[in-house]
């Protein structure tokens, strides 16, 4: 079994973001029980409910840890249920949360090169002492176990593999160009592929676009967490939020001819949850169109606290 | 008039700490109400209560944020009314809510040289566009103007000063010897004094001993908010969380001879808080001897949201 808890659901900056004066931000700021806060995206996964990893570790991770009782400490003075941090990426709403985790509590943390090169380069991360928290490079499409950080197995395997991210400036297309996307990237953007007990599940919090290669890794799966940034691709210049295209971010749309859910419709998978909403994607409010038609293609919109057991 | 709000209470870690299972710590997660959780220290202070700054950027910045409406977005698309960051400190509970306050967003960025070069030595902090969010650097023991990203006053002034801070290991005593502590350190520790209309108000989260210069800075202040972390100096080794004593941490301690309360009963302070609280301080339970002594002594004990007019 695989158990799943969504520690955070919301892209980089949550929901509402600090400083949004939007209406959506205003409606969550102000307790709208049809569009919740929501915390920075991250999972906590488990193939026996005891031991846990993170999938990412938000700026959010110490009220998520709170909010959060099966991570909670339990046993002496200082311990706790978290067995490791798996990391998908090096933005700041992916690793600014292992700061949380210093206090010498041993731990493992696992990411691609591309990531811990990332962390050498910033001393701040040596607040987690390599002695107490190991440090440990796994190569792309290859299948690891996860371990604690003394080497004891938790039960759950995990495989990181590239998929289509962000766009280099250079390459963004003149209006009315096509963009060409890379097949496959260097590992920038990876999502996350996890299997406990025969059971298999997908974390992809950012993918540019769906390519054929992708389509046959997620054809059939049990459960995906997908990349829920943004609705449509000119969300954030239509809002006057920014100059930004998803494509540009490194985001493909949920919704549209070539979004997520029509890039789904043929794929078998069993459980499809959208994850990583940006705080200008309408999907997030209860009574919005959009989450209406994202429910009726057979999609559920992550929360925090969300609970899944596959 | 100044204005300042508690953003956040606890020392590094918050309270309770996420890998803590000491019996304080599991009061506040259960939400006992004489055992009240508390984020990471921070302070929001404002002159015109339009325009503020904070006092560090802890770790618990954003839900900080969210809990404190005065520092809401309320204008536009995306604003802010904090006009800027004065940083005390380069540690992790000092500066990783500047990640919280990426977004493009126009602040001013003001610390010592000693906190500068740290930002500087770690890349994620790039984060925040040089740009759009200036960064100020201001000289110990001199006033300066708090402006907004644009050069604007907000009516509040301060100065950074050093005080006695951490002891580098090789000069910790043996057991028996008296620790040697210099007379004022290198900025590596400051606090900050804070000037509006003729009130002037001195927050010092860490300080590892009251000096004969720093008594004679404090004396007959209006406000001051005074390091907290530790009720005794072997606090931490008596409950078994660690090796280290507060002197060796840079902390001297609330109580005993030398204490902070023995220490600034002959200064004449008109209002004493407590802020920078360790979790395992028992200062921080409200039915704890400690809080009562430190109560009878004319000392308050900070807590998150907790707002002084001056």
């Amino acid at each position: 079994m695989i158990r799943a808890v969504v520690l955070g659901s919301a892209a980089g900056g949550g929901f509402p973001q600090w400083n949004s004066n939007a209406p959506a931000c205003r409606r969550a700021r102000a307790g709208d029980p049809a569009a919740l806060a929501r915390s920075q995206a991250s999972l906590a996964v488990s193939a026996d409910g005891a031991s846990w990893y993170l999938l990412n570790a938000s700026p959010d991770l110490r009220q998520q840890i709170l909010a959060t009782p099966c991570l909670h400490a339990r046993e002496g003075l200082r311990s706790t249920p978290i067995a490791g941090v798996l990391l998908t990426g090096g933005e700041v709403d992916a690793v600014t949360g292992l700061l949380t985790l210093r206090e010498r509590q041993p731990l493992r943390l696992v990411a691609a090169d591309a990531v811990h090169d990332l962390l050498d380069s910033n001393p701040i991360f040596e607040a987690l002492s390599r002695e107490v928290v190991p440090r440990q490079r796994v190569p792309l499409r290859q299948w690891f176990p996860l371990l604690d950080a003394a080497g004891a197995p938790t039960g759950l395997s995990a495989m990181l593999f590239p998929v289509p991210g962000k766009v280099p400036l250079y390459m963004e297309p003149a209006p009315g160009e096509t963009l060409a996307l890379e097949e496959e990237e260097d590992g920038g953007t990876v999502g996350v592929a996890l299997e406990a007990g025969g059971r298999r599940m997908f974390y992809i919090p950012g993918c540019a676009a769906m390519t054929p290669a992708l389509a046959e890794l997620l054809r059939g799966a049990a459960l995906v967490f997908f990349d829920g940034t943004l609705w449509r691709d000119d969300e954030m210049i239509l809002a006057g939020l920014g100059p930004k295209t998803g494509q540009r971010m490194g985001h493909m749309s949920v919704g549209g001819a070539g979004g997520t859910i029509a890039a789904f419709a043929g794929l078998g998978v069993e459980r499809k949850i959208l994850i990583h909403m940006n705080n200008s994607n309408p999907v997030l409010l209860d009574d919005s169109p959009e989450r209406a038609e994202a429910e009726a293609a057979g999609w559920q919109v992550a929360f925090d606290g969300m609970a899944v057991r596959l």
